[in-house]
Formats: structure tokens, sequence, C-alpha cells
């Protein structure tokens, strides 16, 4: 199938592809009375004397915003707020399909960091979460930041944590079918913007003790020109010795590959430097930075990619339903590290015997977002 | 019934009243190609090259925001954003109800005029207009004013024009019964917030030519204490020899009141000195400034209220699911005044023979927003 032309005409056919539904019958004077005035009231009444009842009596218990500025849109680029809307629709009904999670769409016509920072704040009263989507890094990383700060509603940039959860829950597996400990694998991660970073922090934080992170420079090294107040604490972490090269050196003898970087960017003979049963994960879409048969043919033990029509997607609606749908229901304030960790481990328990072609669950696998958004709760 | 109880449990019930819905089939992976990643590159790509896409290809189209800062929700008061949801929730119902426009609460964590306008700005790309809601007087003036200035979609403070719209056309049809023209009656305004202001302002601009405008303090006059620039303007308009009174003395002899003011304001003895066949629209709600019976057995030959249990109910869903429908089937940039009169007009035709106890259409008949759509988008 063309996916571009079909998606384009259902696009024009339905006009977008998500709709506001009423739950209340409106086909009666009474029922307009008890919908709209003057019965309505009453649940105003009762919030202005407790804020706190609004989760109970409104949608905001149950709905989050999906927020973009438009600046990191798929593989786009800097497509803006109008251009970055049908991916925002589509994660909506994303979150609708997969956890009831009922999600909208707010594209900003600004890309100022302190303007999104502001602005999410002021509409946020009508929301139980905030989805960060598509935000550009370095300023994505502040724009979250301050808004779990500022915000006392949930707040998750999906680019950064949603992808880091699936890629955890993959490399659980996958790690259990070569039958190495996530403690003992050197982890070379390529590519330091929104999905980069986010996966790098995740994979440390758990349990990971060697990784090596590299950007389009090169290995992330304090010191080193075009390094960013993110880039360098994480180099602190990873490479107190500041040591520097490129793809081909860092991947010597390495475990793992994690690349969210450009098409073709490894090599058979990268594949082939790497450790004994290596495990691969090439994320780049739709074209992988290796091909699946070429890794497997060099000696790759282990390939994920993040395609469909491969084995082993990793595909972040496993993550980003469940994971709101678990903050709503626990009404909880903030997305914590150790919940993240919690929802990988739930993520790689569905699939009970990993294989080499299959380490992580489908996205269509009943109750998904029942096991993370479950997962996530029991952190709390 | 009794509709607080029963609106506070269904709120409960169903946690607000409204929900996201997919239009688009998401049960395979081929679905989720064409909704999502990588199918939907493609209609990013195509409004990238031209943002006016967004119209054709996303929920932009057919979607209103329905924006509040809760400074004046119903006739409860600055209650604040949360509180003021369940309206906003309402809202968006009717508009999808009665007009299928789409439509989400924006419920405002801030009151001031610049951050509301700023906001709203910085949200407008996702939107296909804006309904302005439950926002106090004079802020609301303002912020109409400038979103209307600034932004590129259509504007409207629902409070103010809605209603008018709906009194309008039920106005023309009283005159219709009584036999007067909309040219040389009198009109007495009670009250002087945001639906007093709409209401005399657009009945200023279908032809009324003699009106006297009150607030609390009594007739609106140039140099008066506790006047604004609103006030101001409207009372150079009317009253430009700065005649100052109270109700009893502004009401005697007048043909039309119009009351958006409180309970039981208007006594029998007023009633009785207004001219003949006095038409009465008494719209403090749930209690009118004088109940149809009392005004009716002192001499009125037309009583509308804001009451769904009398006859002629002032209800402002008549008009706004409508206005915006064309609004947004017109791609109009400006709701402008000659459109709520059309729209006022196409309405009051609805009923073709009025009576004393029929100026106004019901809400649930058939094709009311067609009917207001289409003369919304017959001026431009």
């Amino acid at each position: 199938m063309d996916y571009n032309k079909k998606s384009l005409e259902i696009h024009e056919e339905k006009q977008g592809k998500m709709e506001i539904r009423s739950t209340v019958p409106i086909e009666t004077t009474d029922d307009l009375s008890v919908a709209y005035t003057p019965g309505v009231a009453e649940p105003c009444r009762v919030i202005a004397e407790n804020k706190e009842r609004a989760w109970d009596l409104t949608i905001k218990g149950r709905t989050i915003a999906v927020v973009t500025d438009g600046s990191a849109v798929l593989g786009l680029g800097n497509i803006g707020p109008e251009a970055g809307l049908p991916v925002m629709e589509g994660k909506a009904i994303l979150f609708k399909h997969f956890a009831n999670v009922d999600a909208f769409p707010i594209c900003l016509d600004t890309q100022d960091v302190d303007e999104i920072v502001e602005t999410v704040k002021r509409i946020a009263p009508g929301f139980g979460g905030i989805n960060l989507e598509d935000i550009a890094a370095p300023a994505c990383f502040e724009v979250e930041r301050r808004l779990i700060e500022e915000l006392d509603i949930p707040v998750m940039h999906d680019d950064q944590h949603g992808t880091a959860v699936v890629v955890l829950a993959g490399l659980m597996n996958a790690l259990r079918v070569v039958g190495k400990s996530i403690d003992e694998v050197t982890v070379v991660m390529n590519g330091a913007g929104a999905g980069g970073m986010g996966i790098a922090n995740l994979l440390l934080d758990a349990g990971v003790t060697s990784m090596k992170m590299l950007d389009s420079r090169g290995m992330i090294a304090g010191g080193r020109e075009r390094m960013n107040p993110y880039k360098d604490a994480l180099a602190a972490r990873i490479n107190p010795s500041a040591e520097t090269g490129d793809l081909a050196h860092a991947i010597k003898d390495a475990d793992v590959f994690v690349g969210v970087s450009k098409p073709g960017l490894v090599t058979e003979e990268m594949v082939k430097s790497m450790g004994d049963k290596a495990i691969i994960f090439a994320l780049s879409n739709p074209i992988p930075e290796i091909m699946p048969d070429i890794a497997l043919a060099a000696g790759a033990a282990v390939v994920a990619t993040g395609r469909s029509d491969f084995p082993n997607q990793v595909n972040n609606v496993l993550a980003f339903p469940g994971i709101f749908k678990g903050a709503l229901e626990g009404r909880l304030k903030t997305i914590t590290r150790e919940m993240l960790v919690a929802a990988a481990e739930a993520l790689s328990k569905m699939v009970p015997e990993p294989t080499a072609e299959e380490i992580m669950p489908s996205p269509f696998a009943p109750g998904v977002a029942e096991v993370v958004s479950s997962a996530v709760k029991r952190v709390v």
C-alpha cells in the first residue's frame, strides 16, 4: 500500500482524523437543562468550592493536551504548527484507541521556550496531563524541565521518554536472548537529539554502566565544540576521560548499538567490529542506520528497527498511551524515572519467551496499555 | 426534574460530558501506517508547503476553541477556569449537536487582558475560529476587539453577540405581533455588562433609533461616575444630552424593555407606565426581572424570558452553532455586524406567523443551524 497517498486521501476525505462527541443525551429541553443551563451551574459551584473536584466532574480527569511547536515534526524538521497538526491528531486518536485517554492537539504559534512554557501553563487548568511532542532539542529539554517544575499535572516529552521506554523494554529482552546482563554491556548511542538523550538517560537509570554517545560530530566529550548543557551533563557522567572519536571507533567491541540518527550510517564492517552477539537498534525511520538483513549477515544477534515490516518494531505507541493512562488514573503530579523503568520492565515481560525475532509485544496485543498503566501506578 | 441534582450526577458518572473520537480506522498495522507514521508525513508535507491546506486536511477547518478565563461564568461570577469547564464542555457538545461544529474547551489560568490575547493567539493555529465565553466586562470587549484585529480566524464573544442575535430575532417578530416598526420604538436596556452591551449595539445596528441604557447606577451618560470607554461610546451615541435617571424614569412610555440584569427589578407599575402594547425581554436567569404572568397582567403584549418553561425562550443555542458553522464553511476571517443582523433576520423568519406566544423558533426545530449559517455566508 502507498501509505502516503492513502494518508493524504483520508485526511482530505475526513478533514482530519478526529471529532468531539457528546457522552450525554441532548435530544430534549430537559436534556439541555441538565447538560447546560440551568443544571450545569451545580457542578460549577461544586468545583468553585474545591478545585480538585474538576478531576471527577469534568474531562480534566481523563484528558491530556498533545502540545507541539512544530519545530521537529517526524523527520520533516521545522515545518511549523499547522503542518504538525496531522501528527498531533494521529497521536490523539492513538491515545483514545489504545488507552481510552482523551487527547486534544494544541499547536503553538511560538518556538520560544519562555512563551511555550507560559502558554502551556495558562491552558493547563482544563487538562490532566501534558504530552509534549515534536519539539526540537535542546529547547525541548528546558521546556519539559520547567513545565514539570511549575505545573501540578504530569508533563512528558514523548519523543524523549516514550521511545526510551520501548527501547529499554526491547533491550531487556534482547539481553535475555543473548544471555548478557544490562550492567555488563557497552552501549553505543548514535544521535543526541530528543530521542537519543531520552534513551541514553533511561538506559543509564536502568543499569547500563558503559555508554558511548555520539552526535553528528562524533563522541560527546567535555570541552568539545558544539556541545550544550544537556550533552555536557551526560558526557560528564559517561565519558569522564573526554574520549573522542567517530562511530567506527566507538562501535568497536560494543555490545549494543542504538541509532536515532540517519539512514545507512552503520556499515557491515562496523557490525563485524562489534562484540559477540551484538544487539542493534537501528531506529532511523523509514530507512534505518543499517538494514536488518545486512546487520544479521554481518553477525548481529538481534536487530530492531522503527518499521512495521521487519521483526522487533520499536513503536512508541506501546508506551505513551499506558503511561498517561496510569498518570491520569493515579492522579499523579509527575511521571518519574522509576515509573518509566517500571513501564519498560512490564512491557518486556509481555513477551514471556523472547527470541531474536520477538523482543517486543505487538501494539495490538490485548492489555498493553493496562500493563503499562498498572506498572506506572505501582511505583507511587 | 431537579436539574442541578441530575446535572451533578451525570457529570460525576460520565466524568464530564464529551470525548475525542477517531474518524478513521486504527485496527491494523496498515491503519496505523495511514493514520500515523509513515503515511501521515504526506499531509504534513502538503501543509508545510501551503499552510492554507490545513483547512482541508486537518480538524482546523471544522473546529473552534471555546475559551474562557472563568471570570463571569453563568450568573455565578468569577469562579475560575476549572469551575467554568462544565459550561465550556456544555457549549462544545451543543456546537456539535446542533451544527456539527467540533469545539474544544480552553480554560485559561489568567484573567489579564494582554495574557488572554497572547495565549489565544499562540494556540490559534489548530483552530478555525474562537468562541470567547463567560469573560467579564469590560475586559471581554478589549479581548474580543484585539483578537479580531490580530487573528485571521473569526473570533466572537458569544455572551455579547449570540444572545444579541436571538434577542434581535425575537424583537423583530414581537414588533410584527404588535404592529410597530423597529425605527420608531423606544428601547430600554437594563444591564450594561457583556450581554447588555452586545444587545444594545446590535439593536442599534438593526435600526433602533431611540434607546436608553441603564447599569446598576441608572442611565448611562457622558460624565457620569462609574462609566468605562465602552459605556462612554454608547452613551455618546444614544444619550447625547446626557440625561440621567433610574429605571422607573427611563421605562416610562418605552415600547420595549430588555433586561439582562437582576431578578425582580421590574415592577407591575413600571410595566403599566410603558407605552401601549409593550414588549418585555426579561432575561435575568433563572429568575427574570419580572415574571411573565405579572407582566402580561400589567398590560405587556409580548414577554420573553431565558427560561424553557415559559413561551418565547431566548436561548443563544439558536445562534452560536449556526454562526460558527457559517464562519467555518465560508472560511470567514471575521464575523461582521451585518452577518449578525442577517442571522437574526433569518432566525425570525423561521416563525412564519409570529404570535405573542411564539416569537422564537424552537432550538430543536429542524434546520436552525443551516438557516443561520446560510444567512451568515450570504453576507460575504
